[in-house]
């Protein structure tokens, strides 16, 4: 089937169902951010690649939402396919359910049709209601697993693993205890085994049960859902990842496994409280929930369940790293550390040596010329080196001079620049080790004469990277009150940024979550010790050059001082990223004495920490990185 | 009637009601901040005299809910009242919803009696809610209007007077097309005349009518409602408060009136579209409102209105400021500049006096002591001086040495402390003028050594009030993003506070008004151009000072510069308030040199504004406080 052919077999689908229109949107049931292929019904419906999109077919129409950084490929990839593209980065651009609100169709009721499978409740509930409000009804249905026959990649079957808590700092049953313990408190009526909590993000499930998988790209998790009760936890998984130390694990932590389908239908048996993170849980969970009819006789309506949507425990606690956790976050950056190191010691003496080559004779021995994606791989290969390596956290943005300007810039081995002894490059990486997950960018001049702007937009960057990660500030403070606090000196210029200043950063997990995060937008969520978010300022010059500094940084509880005036509790942050700066971008004039003092403390502490894992080229190197500045 | 009578007339009509407890809760109709004793039913039924509170009457017992500001005076006033007083700022204290939650009674639903006009639409409903959880009832009931028929005092009928709208910088006319343009925008239909909207804050109808009156204190408000349709509008008030002028221009500019009472006939009568702003409308206005009847027979069932919450449009359009309001700030400031220099020089040289009569005899010549009341009344003398000066527009603070720690602090003439050549005077003030309000805090030494942590504090206070004003920001920028602008230093050091950065202030207005302010907690309102806000961190030492630094600024287009990387307008603040600080407090060495510089440009400012006021001497007073700061 090709595109066109999809097409017209929805359309027939949507006839049978009486849907004027039907929405894909690039989701997958654990709202994933990197999904299995088998997921991916966007892509395959429209022909068009891109990671991030959402189709709408009506009988006589196809769009695709795609945001600008896909429109040129979009652009290319729906040629010939009917699908218009509708670019959502421009302001003039209708939300998808703006432009179906719009859908005129008379003679009979608009309906659409949504797979609730790959709408969180909270959306579809938003969804709805902007519907209902234009008139328009929502039928839940999945159209393209009928028409989708041939050729769907299968769910992953890879083996999930236990995951030692001499990593994770706690065994499954303290977590799950602890977790009891928490929905208890929640139940109503306190008949307290009498209730039940849908988990289906995957980095919870992985966290809960202290298992990891490889199912999809950059996140070690295992594509499944579970249901814990008062008296058991039930993992829904598909029977081929299991193999019999995992068995045997599962069995010792008293996990029941069943086939990963049956959730649904398990779901519908349970009675008492369900709990649910509305944000998180898909539609089709939550409609597989049995609700009490809602006038029961008095001989005993159907009993049904009490359906209560709360933000997760198992997310508000996974984000607060124990100890262990915490040690394992600073082995890991003392592998990264020294992976970067080696890198920005090769990148230096590679671009060296092919300049001379360039100098000494017209032909340079190897003619290849160095690239984006050259960085790319290198910098796996160093970080491939490290101990307890097992992935990369998320796909490398290295973006030479303008590339670096678009913030979700990549470079694919066939579209890259040439990198080469001048100008401005940014690299924002990271890893995936058994001991934790890191989350790293840097910004480093190769050559030629720097410009005064990119020195002051630099400095502006590293003043406010530097103030948000030394802020101190009381027990309650939401991120978004310390963002000014990182973008305070750039403003002073005229100058923001569009991105999030930090993100949550999970152990082991995603390089992304949830709650806490330093945004300009309101997160109630207060900053809590053993969150770990990212410090990532930036300023982008469209063409020129982008400038970020991004280090992990955690929260720690702050000594109190003598002049205190409240019985506040303090907090502030540890940095956790072991990477030197580069320096020689620095516009001393507008650093004060302790920024510069600060700046040479962390060269000192990186040096300390990385330099026993290197050889003695690579400490002379990452010195000579670490020098004092001078006040 | 004693307080024992009332409580037992009360306890009879609850009776008559069938209530198992009734709740006054120390508001008026119109959400004010300050209030005609008319509506001081929580007072009057107390006979405790603070002006916060909240009265719980049930069959056997009545509570009285304060905070600690009040704690010593209601134990006082309550005395052999058999009224318990609830201390609510403990943190053990239960709410006043809380509590009535808790009662038990048997045999009969429970119902708590609240008079409707005395609640917002948006209070009402969160406390009938919170009951309904726990199966108590609410009945909308006025006890107190039967029972308080002796004495109680008429609302005020003092006239009202046009505001010039050489004032005002705008005529009504023009307020009330725009205000009808913005709501026939919200009216779904379309049917664009067929809609009113029900004011009742007394600000936003003497903002919109450019009316102004005496019926409370501190506030030149009008007691009054407003229902503005699309083809007429009305205001409801005393008709004694109209004289022939103020019939005239009410005349001239459409204005129907009617009585005050008339108010909810009026919208009972009202069909269409009916928007209310449920922080500010009362429930008994909300409860007026003819709703539809929820299935109309196709005959035609009875037709209602359709109620909607909105934020009030003027709220929203009187906060920006414009240019002739803004010039009449900026008039009034220097006024104010002047009353406080006259009242500074003159607190100076009394203590000199007093010290010097100390010195040279034994006997002083004028033998009553120096009191914070006494500055409270010179400084209210030399701000009358002042050219359009009406009222002040707040009690005064003056807090000497341990007083200035407690935030809100009122001297009396009767309990108010000595004041000395020597410690520390926080002085927080404001004033009335036809041009504009004022609201200023200055904290000075007045003599002896400054300890060392009274320099720190007062310079960290200073170093964040100067942050704020200086800070800019691209648009869209909400206030509590700056807020930690302001706290940063002293957080730092340990030190917070609990009281807001900054609050909106009104034109000839309250001193305190919305939606505008710079908080802790979220606020989506973004700082538009034309807020005017106060800029006023502090630090509270218990027993020894309070440091407070405050000054009105406004939100003003920031120039674009040559290095900006993006579209966005850009903001910042104009500084209004025109007073000199006391330098002798700043810690020189936590100072930057774009501070100095800025604190040098302004003390320049605020000489060459203010001087043309003063006379010789007082000039020479201003020029040595404005002295130039070295770097």
């Amino acid at each position: 089937m090709d595109v066109r052919e999809r097409l017209a077999a929805l359309r027939a689908q949507m006839h049978e169902q009486g849907l004027a229109a039907y929405v894909v949107p690039g989701n997958d049931p654990h709202a994933s951010e990197y999904m299995a292929s088998h997921w991916c019904e966007m892509q395959w419906l429209s022909g068009f690649n891109g990671e991030s999109g959402t189709m709408v077919v009506t009988t006589d129409r196809a769009l695709l939402w795609t945001d600008s950084r896909y429109y040129l490929q979009a652009g290319i990839e729906l040629k010939d396919s009917t699908i218009e593209l509708m670019r959502e980065s421009d302001i003039d651009c209708p939300s998808v359910v703006e432009w179906l609100k719009g859908l005129q169709v008379t003679g009979y009721g608009l309906r659409v049709g949504l797979n609730p499978e790959m709408f969180s409740v909270n959306d579809f509930k938003a969804w709805r209601e902007q519907f209902a409000e234009a008139g328009i009804g929502v039928k839940s249905v999945d159209l393209i697993k009928p028409i989708w026959t041939e050729g769907r990649p299968a769910i992953p079957s890879d083996k999930l693993y236990p995951y030692s808590a001499d990593f994770a700092g706690e065994t499954v049953e303290s977590k799950i205890s602890r977790m009891r313990e928490i929905l208890e408190s929640k139940v109503e009526s306190r008949k307290s085994k009498d209730y039940a909590l849908i988990v289906s993000a995957l980095d919870e499930i992985a966290w809960l049960l202290n298992i990891r998988g490889n199912d999809v790209e950059y996140n070690p998790v295992v594509i499944s859902y579970v249901v814990l009760e008062g008296d058991k936890c039930t993992l829904f998984v598909n029977p081929e990842k299991i193999d019999s130390a995992a068995q045997n694990y599962l069995d010792f932590n008293n996990i029941d496994v069943q086939p990963y389908e049956a959730v649904f239908d398990y779901i519908h048996g349970l009675r008492g409280t369900i709990f649910y993170d509305g944000a998180k849980v898909n539609e089709a969970l939550y409609e597989a929930i049995r609700k009490p009819t809602p006038a029961p006789s008095l001989k005993g309506g159907e009993q049904g369940a009490n359906a209560k949507n709360i933000q997760s425990p198992i997310l508000i606690d996974k984000a607060k790293k124990n100890a262990v956790e915490l040690e394992g976050e600073r082995i890991a950056m003392r592998q990264d550390g020294a992976a970067l190191t080696r890198f920005f010691k090769w990148l230096e003496e590679t671009l060296v040596k092919s300049q001379e080559s360039r100098v000494k004779s017209q032909e340079s021995r190897d003619k290849r010329p160095l690239t984006e994606w050259n960085l790319m791989e290198k910098l796996h290969a160093f970080r491939a080196m490290g101990e307890n390596f097992v992935e990369e956290s998320f796909g490398t943005i290295a973006g030479y001079q303008g590339n670096g300007a678009i913030v979700h810039y990549a470079a694919t081995r066939e579209h890259c620049a040439e990198v080469k002894k001048e100008g401005m490059l940014l690299l924002d990486s990271g890893g995936q080790y058994l001991d934790g997950t890191t989350d790293i960018t840097r910004t480093v001049w190769l050559g030629g004469r720097i410009p005064e702007q990119a020195k002051l937009d630099y400095t502006y960057v590293l003043k406010g990277h530097i103030a948000l990660q030394t802020a101190r500030f009381p027990r309650g403070t939401r991120g978004n009150q310390l963002d000014a606090l990182a973008k305070q000196y750039m403003w002073q210029a005229g100058i923001t940024f569009g991105h999030g200043t930090g993100h949550g950063v999970g152990h082991f997990l995603g390089c992304h979550e949830g709650p806490q995060n330093v945004r300009t937008d309101n997160n109630p969520t207060p900053l809590e010790v053993g969150h770990i978010i990212s410090d990532e300022p930036g300023i982008y010059r469209t063409g020129k050059w982008g400038i970020r500094t991004e280090n992990l940084i955690t929260v720690i509880p702050a000594k109190q001082t003598k002049a205190t005036t409240t019985e506040d509790e303090w907090l502030t942050f540890e940095t956790l990223t072991l990477c030197f700066y580069d320096t020689s971008l620095i516009e001393m004039s507008l650093m004060t004495e302790d920024e510069i003092d600060w700046l040479n403390a962390y060269h000192v502490r990186v040096y300390k920490e990385v330099s026993p894992l290197l050889n003695e080229e690579e400490r002379k190197f990452l010195a000579r990185k670490c020098a004092a500045l001078e006040i």
